[in-house]
């Protein structure tokens, strides 16, 4: 019988050579977040349902896998709630079980603490083009460092782990929350009003100035305000970074001391940075309700939408632990890049190719002794024509053929492909 | 609010250090097995619960986590069926989801294949000391290779991989189910009794053979029976193993000539390998129902239980395909062998310990410096007493540090640790 094979709905398997490239692109990342001290954990990808659906992964609550409790009675009795039902789901970031992980370990850990962690997350998205519903992040964080040199590690780190990945060329743009609640509260707009306006800046370069002015109009603010803020953004935005207190001091008088500080820090290390292309970008939000401070985000001229994204969230952690730990992470979109990265992962690999009446010991031996010279080496029978089978050994990978004809005849290694 | 920061029962966090270890262990592994032409592949967590609880699982089917469907209504209908509300669950091991890979992808996979795996599975297991309810496994297996070529391989690719990964010494047992089911036919047991047979057989390094006898009368096997079956086994324990074929028929008039010519190929082909430590043990049972040739297990002097297994399963493939595929597999028990192997993974790295009034471009210019010439350098600040700081960062696994007391002094590379 022959049963449908496809894996689960929204989720995919992965084939040789699209696994070589992850692993390539893996490993460059790993390389270089090594060598900025920051070490591999690993959370279960179970976590407890109530920690899950705590309200700090907005609408991926919505999206978790929700595991059953075992031991239950196979009939479930009348007017029972799905949630009885259930105690665990499958993680869908890495920041829940990263908090998680710093409340119960922090004894054991650094200060300041490097976390670096890859691994899978699971979020029941509609399925859609591009979009598993198992797929990888890749996130560091740093955890116990309250100045701003968090903030430019992260970044400096994260733009040479994508250029060893091979993404070059990439542009950071940098803004802070505090920046952005200030600049609401400047038009004198209310707190409950501040989410709106963010999420209609964000899109300020897709709708334009019309667009954003109409939106805001719709909020309630008077086209004096809308003025200003205008004024504020267009004077914040290109420009000389090592100018930038100055600035934004200019753009928004009332902006805290600290925060035009931290920039001007942040501006002043990362000025340092050979090569790194950076921007304050005043209409910068990102998503997530729990930024506490500077946030950021990668472009690249090769994708649409950001590579990267991340910035600091000082009060999560405390939810777990009991105190404040100041933190901050920047978090890889693995599955984008992987897609950018062109596959040459091409390695040299030997077929054995062995008449089928060649003695086992003889194969063996064959396959052994190119091993033992350091390469890859597969034995193969021969099968069908010879030319077509070169075809597929070449198809598959193999870059040489060892033709192994009888136990005695020394066989000659021959290329496979373009000469 | 502090709260419990445990995983979820039965899981485990991975801290750095025991990261490293098995970072360490799987990249020396994947370094063996990538030589032999083994590719990487990976299927998803999640797979059908039809296909999970088809029977091939045995014991493990009833340790699965379960998943809730997507979208179903808050409450619970009366006598609804717990499978009603299940549509996924997680993996229990790596071969279900392979058997269901090379039925999807068969088309775009080289023939024979050869797949390696790496990979977490779930199991609902009563917590015990040293178990997981989320452990990894790491499965080789050669699909589309119906001689003992795949055997051979695997075998000979697998102690390479241990020994790679810092277990030489190992011992590898082999014996052959149609053996067995050979010698239960010899002394006339009925065909619903050889399970129980070769349970029996497992346990005679344990109980001996007072205790096997004793068990085989309570089966209704009379003592000439015993007798017979105990000569066989006790001329086929240990021995020559270039004569395993001679001894073999000798021990077993009937065993049919394929079983005795594929383990003389074996026999032979592995004497060829340098160093292996292997014998032909006929009391070598495993306990998946699916094999179906010659199987085999690594034992270790330093670990009790082996520390891998594997064998030949031809029939496994063909339920979801809908025709045979010859296959063969081998399974390192990789949660056991990290715990064998020794910690060494100790590398160069440097704390830049700064000051906390040293400008953050100094700081970060001097961790970049150090980058630069390929080591690893974190920024941590000075706190508290200098020598109980130098201590910690020695304990975090720093080796040396780098004193930046101020924006213009040179700082000096001090060595932490023994002198």
């Amino acid at each position: 019988m022959k049963m449908d094979n496809s894996p689960a709905r929204g989720t995919r398997d992965l084939l040789p050579a699209t696994v070589a490239v992850r692993d390539h692109v893996l490993a460059r990342i790993t390389e270089v977040y090594h060598r900025y001290g920051y070490q591999r954990i690993e959370t279960p990808a179970l976590e407890g349902i109530d920690r899950l659906t705590g309200g700090q992964g907005g609408e991926n609550e919505k999206l978790i896998y929700r595991v059953l409790r075992r031991g239950l009675d196979e009939t479930v009795a009348a007017d029972t709630a799905l949630t009885d039902l259930v105690d665990l789901g499958l993680r869908y970031d890495l920041t829940v079980p990263l908090t998680r992980f710093y409340g119960a370990n922090q004894a054991s850990l650094p200060q300041p603490f490097r976390s670096f962690q890859f691994g899978p997350v699971w979020r029941a998205e509609r399925p859609q083009k591009g979009r598993y519903r198992q797929f990888y992040q890749c996130d560091i964080d740093l955890l116990g460092e309250e100045t701003v040199l968090a903030e430019v590690e992260l970044i400096e780190a994260t733009t040479e782990a994508l250029a060893a990945a091979g993404l070059s060329g990439a542009t950071v743009r940098v803004s802070d929350r505090r920046f952005l609640s200030a600049l609401a509260a400047s038009v004198g707009l209310p707190e409950s009003e501040w989410t709106g306006l963010f999420i209609t800046l964000d899109k300020l370069d897709k709708i334009g100035w019309d667009g954003v002015r109409a939106e805001l109009s719709g909020r309630g603010l008077d086209d004096a305000a809308v003025d200003r803020l205008q004024a504020s953004i267009t004077g914040l935005q290109g420009g000389d970074q090592a100018t930038l207190d100055k600035r934004l001091l200019d753009a928004l008088p009332g902006l805290p001391e600290q925060v035009v500080a931290d920039l001007a820090d942040t501006a002043a290390a990362l000025a340092g940075v050979d090569g790194l292309a950076w921007e304050f970008d005043p209409t910068l939000v990102r998503g997530m309700g729990y930024y506490t401070g500077q946030i950021f985000e990668i472009t690249h001229p090769a994708s649409k939408g950001s590579i990267a994204g991340g910035g600091r969230y000082d009060k999560l952690i405390g939810r777990s632990l009991g105190r404040e730990v100041p933190a901050c992470g920047f978090s890889i979109g693995f599955e984008r890049i992987v897609d950018l990265i062109e596959g040459s992962t091409a390695t040299d690999a030997v077929a054995v190719l062995y008449e089928a009446d060649v003695p086992l010991p003889v194969v063996t031996a064959t396959a052994r002794e190119v091993r033992q010279g350091g390469r890859t080496a597969s034995a193969v029978r021969r099968r069908g024509k010879f030319g077509a089978q070169l075809g597929k050994l070449q198809e598959w990978g193999f870059t040489s053929v060892l033709h192994v004809k009888d136990a005695v005849t020394p066989p000659e290694e021959r290329p496979l492909g373009e000469r």
